[in-house]
């Protein structure tokens, strides 16, 4: 008999930022509240994992991660950790809550693993142990934009995926300026998070596609789906589908209306069940795949990058936003170098207990 | 000078049932857990209204309201409570959450009236005083079905919903033994809970249309875009809108689907100022109306009851559910006659502190 559930609990932590990270017409963060989401076996093992609560993107907040865990929390005591149907079954008894269902899941995946004698990474590494890093660019005044892609540039990432959407001219003219700076060592490309109209997106993505963009996130309202299957027929620029994409009924949705041609899959609010579920799925109707970030510190990187080695990711994943964190709960900082992240590298980084100490907000 | 905003609070409270109501493929209520939701101005005017969380619905909880709360609450103290568009643009800053969200609009409503020397009732009460209540008949043994049907007929209520969707055969027996004893004395109509399959559908909706039923609701899963609309198109029996239709983008994606008939709009999820809006939007597109509830209890029915008093409601309206709780948080309950309620006569009900007192878990 295996050992089974005894008890979930959830650790607020804040950590600070560099900066803010802005996005889409108004969406801004400044320090990483997230929670840290722990299951303890009644073996002793506890599995742990990231949820970070974005009200604007999920509706959730730290009270409401916190409070799922309590709504859960009986039916998921007693239940043996290797009877992952029923697990599954009361994580999916609820909807909404992406993060901290998510963040469960792979709390899950982890005390699973070591309740066998294993480890997450030997369980879940897969075979492109090197992945290529992108790093989200917010939307800032134009001189710190700049600054902050030389930064990351310098700390090892080769890729950018830059927030538009709020003044197209400034957009350009920034992108024109990393291309001159960097040609084709960075690679670029756009989220406009939905702030496009059906109007107005062909001729943006054209400027896009002739600036060295290499494709571009939900130019669209998810919503005008005839639109954007419209859109993605032309044929401009691949678009990258994510905020269409929450669950594997939107990503079927998505499938069936031909909207996109990546997927950006998030762990942060998919969990490894439901990522490993979309990748196959996605791959199996001839999308691109990346592992996006829910502006994830340490354990939610670490949680991202092992879903990124697995065959079938196809793009440059969100792996690099520990850059933006002052500092993190894990034993030693996550580094990049000349582009690429060594996942299996990280297999030895823990969580410092003094530093969730230090963190906590409970 | 108007009053501003000085302090939003939530209050959770217990309210036992007779019985359970069951709904869908396993989703069931044994108790009504909702959140007293008041907004405190600086002139003292208090504004209330209720929040049913639902996490297999919304995702909500309990935890989950209190701490939207929490969030908005800084953004919105010291605003005037006549500008409506900051705060409707502060309510919408955050996604889902839609009964916190739903019942934060009700109670600013409600405080606006009050601030402004007037009442809810006066500023709201529709040209429809009168209108029919209908009563969710939840799936149970076929004989607890039976009788809390005739227990609500003997009410006052000549409107059933019947959940259907666990055992087609048995929703068919049931509806023919309902018929037969009221005939068309009681209006029934099914609601499906998403449950049936496009290959399935059409003859279960014959099936339900020749057994006297008036319309279904929701038949089929809301992402089958293309099904749904097909099954609309063959015009077997009205398809209500519920479960496709949380927010007024989801009615604008379902308009452009042509998939319903009729649009179930539910004050508890969308509040006065949404629901007002799709009542408008939904008319204009040629569907008929109704306005649902979210299992409320005595103060959610008062505030879709003033929804269903309004021009357009074209179909009976969920406002019964008060027959299913025991005790109620009101100064008298809500009572039905021959089929109608007299929406007019609620308006001296109040909330009765004692009572709350009595309720209150916090």
């Amino acid at each position: 008999m295996s050992a089974r559930v005894a008890a979930l609990e959830g650790v607020p932590y804040r950590l600070p930022l560099h900066g803010q990270l802005a996005w889409g017409k108004g969406s801004s963060l400044s320090v990483a509240e997230h929670v840290l989401v722990r299951v303890r076996l009644d073996d002793g093992t506890v599995g742990q994992a990231e949820a970070p609560p974005r009200p604007t993107i999920y509706g959730e907040t730290t009270a409401s991660v916190l409070g799922l865990l309590r709504l859960l929390e009986p039916q998921l005591v007693g239940l043996e950790i290797t009877d992952t149907a029923r697990l599954n079954a009361v994580r999916n008894s609820v909807v909404n809550n992406h993060t901290a269902r998510g963040a469960l899941d792979m709390a899950l995946h982890d005390a699973r693993a070591q309740a066998a004698g294993s480890t997450l990474f030997a369980e879940l590494l897969g075979p492109q142990t090197r992945v290529r890093p992108s790093f989200i660019l917010g939307i800032a005044p134009h001189a710190e934009m700049l600054a902050e892609a030389r930064r990351v540039i310098g700390a090892g990432v080769r890729v950018l995926k830059v927030k538009v959407g709020r003044d197209h001219a400034h957009d350009l003219r920034l992108i024109a300026e990393l291309r001159a700076e960097y040609g084709d060592e960075v690679m670029l490309y756009a989220d406009s998070n939905e702030t496009l109209t059906p109007e107005l997106a062909p001729a943006a993505l054209e400027a896009m596609r002739d600036a060295g963009l290499k494709y571009v996130e939900e130019p669209l309202p998810v919503r005008l789906l005839h639109e954007r299957s419209a859109l993605r027929a032309r044929g401009i620029l691949p678009v990258v589908g994510d905020d269409s994409c929450f669950t594997p009924a939107d990503l079927e949705r998505e499938l069936t209306f031909g909207t996109i041609d990546i997927l950006n899959i998030k762990t942060a609010r998919n969990g490894f069940t439901d990522s490993l579920g979309m990748l196959g799925r996605a791959r199996q109707a001839g999308l691109g795949v990346m592992i996006g970030s829910q502006a994830s510190t340490g354990l939610g990187t670490l949680h991202a990058a092992l879903m990124a080695s697995q065959a079938g990711v196809t793009e440059p994943s969100e792996l690099s936003f520990v850059l933006k964190v002052q500092d993190d709960l894990l034993t030693a900082p996550i580094g990049f170098e000349d582009g690429w992240l060594d996942v299996a590298a990280l297999a030895d980084l823990r969580l410092d207990e003094s530093k969730l100490g230090r963190y906590r907000l409970d």
